[in-house]
Order: structure tokens, then sequence, then C-alpha cells
């Protein structure tokens, strides 16, 4: 069972480790000079070559991209191409949009090369001991790869969600629950940090993440980086909005689909990002107009 | 170790059984007359009066309150005072009001009577077999008690919060967080179910339960659901709010912090039980005022 792994990223390089103790046959294409010397020692054949990459590939090829999603993983197509057969197969890892994974299937499908969306889930270290990969593409390339699947969601869940784009689709929900879920523990946190009882919120969330009904992977991740940090003091509370969550936003505006509680998520995030506050400035200046209401106003320099 | 439970509903039935595995003496007291025979048959002492169920308790005695939160546990500690006496204590399990608690500890107190307000979650499943003890109250009574925590949670979490009130404290808000995580999980799947992919509810649940960033409990929960009926035909889209929720959303308010997430996902079960729909009327009303759009007027009968 070999597979050629494109990407040695957060996610690329733990899952490129994960295949091969599972048994993989992992061949790596990178661009980052410096993995070379670090995959070698972990006995992972390595190119800085793309074409030296697939020549040692068994046809048909199995190509799995583990890269940055959008103009990325297009360019990375284009060069594969020429390099390809008929039969071969791409794998989008990634968090791409459906859509794009939607036309790169049908575009490859007319060089007669297969294409599987593959959403990835479970952070870094479900890429490294198991993760939960959700499918979307052909039944039966999806059957044919499903060794693969089964060694890297190592004992995780994996399935075949539906067409091409229907892994990808799913991640992308996926992401936005992710959004709604994050951000409904760290409400939180927020009320029990300014609550009127002093509480150790390090113990508040092991005991939480230990069998009630808010536990979970996120509940344990909380509690990881409060047991480090109860006060986070290392941190600024500015949020990025990675995509996945603005798609799934659109996608419900598109549908005419209520998700008040995906879009606050998201929605907070850009406020966490946002150092103007014109907003807020806006509802000052409308309380000073109501006249007798105080506002703070910015020192002049 | 001994412990008396009063309370034989959904969550006091399982937890006597749970105790009761976990070698707890267990003993009962229950005003529903058709369980004394079924606890009967489960070996557990049982009775249908108050002063018979005390009487055996060896001093000082342990009672578990594990009744419906409100009027009923003052009805209860009233009922119980002149059974107990100084060095007692009084437990409850219940999702009491943490200021309620906070008062039922100060004036037991009076009595020399201990009490501790645990926060319990996990479910009916969770009480069966290992619920998650959230515990307030004074350090030394806890540490007395510690056992009874152990065989109760059953290698789930447990742990002390603070004083008196911080057990009912920390379910709250847990409550409010689990309110939020399932409106985040129940908006993604309605986007799932009327996107443009044909997509299979229980599965896409049942990959994400295994090892996603959304997995936990909950998760666990819908794809059990979505397994034996994906399309939820039996039910209707009528969400009660039972409590918990709605004093999180108060205490945000009181203490001027920001819970948008968890305030939508309250707002969102009242609207679920809204028949009338006054303000989407009233939005009607108004987009007809405006003239030209079209509005759905109620047939007359």
């Amino acid at each position: 069972m070999q597979l050629g792994i494109i990407g040695m990223g957060k996610m690329g390089l733990p899952l490129a480790l994960n295949g091969r103790d599972k048994g993989v046959d992992v061949v790596v294409f990178t661009e980052k000079k410096e993995k070379l010397g670090q995959l070698a020692r972990e006995g992972i054949a390595a190119h800085g070559n793309l074409e030296s990459f697939i020549r040692p590939l068994t046809p048909p090829r199995v190509v799995w991209l583990m890269i940055p999603a959008g103009e990325p993983v297009d360019v990375m197509i284009a060069r594969l191409r020429p390099l390809l057969a008929a039969g071969d197969i791409i794998i989008d890892g990634g968090n791409s949009r459906y859509q794009d994974s939607q036309r790169r299937g049908e575009e490859l499908r007319r060089d007669n090369i297969h294409f599987l969306d593959v959403g990835t889930s479970g952070g870094t270290k479900g890429a490294r001991n198991g993760a939960c990969l959700m499918v979307g593409g052909d039944e039966a390339v999806y059957a044919r790869l499903e060794p693969v699947f089964t060694a890297l969601s190592g004992g995780m869940g994996y399935g075949r969600m539906g067409e091409v784009g229907a892994g990808h689709f799913v991640k992308m929900i996926h992401n936005g629950i992710e959004y709604g879920m994050m951000q409904a523990i760290a409400e939180g946190l927020e009320i029990l940090r300014h609550g009127p009882l002093q509480l150790k919120l390090d113990q508040v969330t092991e005991v939480w993440r230990r069998g009630s009904i808010v536990s979970g992977l996120l509940m344990d991740m909380t509690a990881a980086a409060l047991a480090r940090e109860p006060n986070l003091d290392s941190l600024e509370g500015i949020v990025a909005a990675s995509g996945e969550a603005n798609w799934t936003v659109e996608e419900a505006v598109c549908r005419g689909v209520a998700a008040p509680v995906i879009a606050t998520a998201l929605f907070t995030r850009f406020k966490s990002q946002d150092r103007e506050k014109y907003a807020e400035k806006s509802l000052a200046a409308m309380r000073r107009e109501f006249g007798g209401h105080a506002v703070v106003s910015r020192d002049r320099e």
C-alpha cells in the first residue's frame, strides 16, 4: 500500500509519520529542503523534486495533497497533471472549498485521473495518531483506497460522504459547528471568570471533560490549555477565521437556512480582529447626540 | 459507606443502582409507591415513609436529594430538618439555582447540618454508570464524602469547585455551554439537510463522533438518535428550556459579560415554542406597509 504525500506542514508531516507507523509505504514531496533530513532520519523516502517523487511511485499512483487550500491546490494539480497517467488518483486532504473540489474532480476526469476530496479532522494529534476522514468521490475509487483510510484513521472515524465535493462539504459544516461549540465554551469560561465566585477554571474544565454532557475533544483541549496557563496571559484575544465557517454561513444564507449561532461565532472572531471599532464608535456617537450620555473620548495626541 | 437517596426519578433511580453496584450501602426514600417493589427486587432498601427512611441511617447521616429544583427542595429540607441532627449532611444533586443553594447552606448551618450542592452531568447513562459531579461546600465535609463521589463518578470527573453554591453555579454554566453546543450541531445538521448534496446524516455524525474536533458526548447522542431515525419524523421541532441556561444568560447580563451564542441558543428554544409568531407577524405587517410586498395572510375561518 503506497501513498505519495505532498506538503510537510502542520498536518502533512504527522500524517506521513502516522502512515509509516501503520505500514503504509509513504513517499513524500516537499519544497521545504530543511525537512528532507528529518524525513530521512524518520525512514521516510522524501524528494525535493516533483519528477523524482512521481517517478518511483507504482501505477496507479496515489498522491495525497496536504497543502493550503485555494490557489496552491490548483497550481499543484497543474504541475502534477503532465506527470500522471490515466487511472492515477489525486486526493486533496486539505480544507478546500467544496465547489473547487467539484470543479477539480470534473477537470481531472477529462484525463481519466481520479479525484477524492478528504476533509481531515482531529488536529495535528489526530493526523499523527488517528484522524477523522470525511471522503467524497467515486465509490469504486473510495473502495480501492479504503485500506489507506483505515490505516490513517487509526481506529477513528472515516467514511464516504457522497460524490466528489461531499468530503469537503461535510468538513466545511463540521468547522462551522466547531466555531459555534468553541464560542459556547468560551462564553461559559468568561462568565465563570467574571462571576461572583472564586473558581479555578483549570479544575472546572478538568471535571467537565470527564463524563459531562459538554465533554469531548474541544473540552479536552480547553482543559489542557488552562492546565498550562489558567489566566491565558500569553495570548491576545484575537482569533482568526480561516475560511470554512465563513463558507458555512454563506451556504446557510444561499439556502435560506437560519444558522444564528454559527454566524454569531464567526462574527465574534471578526470583531476580535477589529482595532478600529467603528461600529462601537458609531454607537457612542449616537448616544452623545441623545445628549447627557457620557462617552469615552480619545485623547488628542 | 452509607447513602440515603431521596427521589426515584430519571436521575435518582440510576444513581441508586450505580451506587449499589459500586459498594455503597444505598437506602432510598420515594413517594412513588410503585417503585418500592422494583427497588426491593434490585436489593435496595426502600422506604415510603420519611421517618422510617431516616431512622436506620447511621449518624452522621448522609441524605442525597435527587428531586426537582425549586420549591420541592425547600419543602423536603423542611421535612428533613426535624428528623436530622447536628453533623448530618444534606446533598442536593439536582439542578437548583446556585443562590438557592447558598441560602439553604446558610440556613442549615444554624442547625449545624452540613450542606453540599452537587451539579450532576452525563445524563441518565452517566447517573447509572459514572456521573460527572461538580461539588460545592465545606472542604472538610467534601473530603469526608469523597469516597461516595469516587464511587458514583465511576472513573468520570468529580471535584470541589468552591464553597456552597459553587457546584450549582458551575453546573449552571455547564448547561449554558451545552445549549450553545447543541444549537451549533443542530444548525450544522440543518444546513447539511438543505444543502446541494444528498447526504446521509446518520453516516456523517457517525464519522464525526469518532476523532473529529466536534466529537464528544453530544455528538455520540446525536449519532445514536439519527441512527434510529435519520429524518426525526417522530418529533416536533419544539424544545424546552428548563432553567439553567436561562439563569446563565441572566448571570451574563448581571455581570455585563457578552454571551451571544448562549443567549441565541436559549432564544431559539423560546422561538421553537412560539405558535403565535407575533414578532414575525409584526415583520410581515411592516413589509405590507412599505407597499408592494407579498405577505401570507391568514385564511378567514
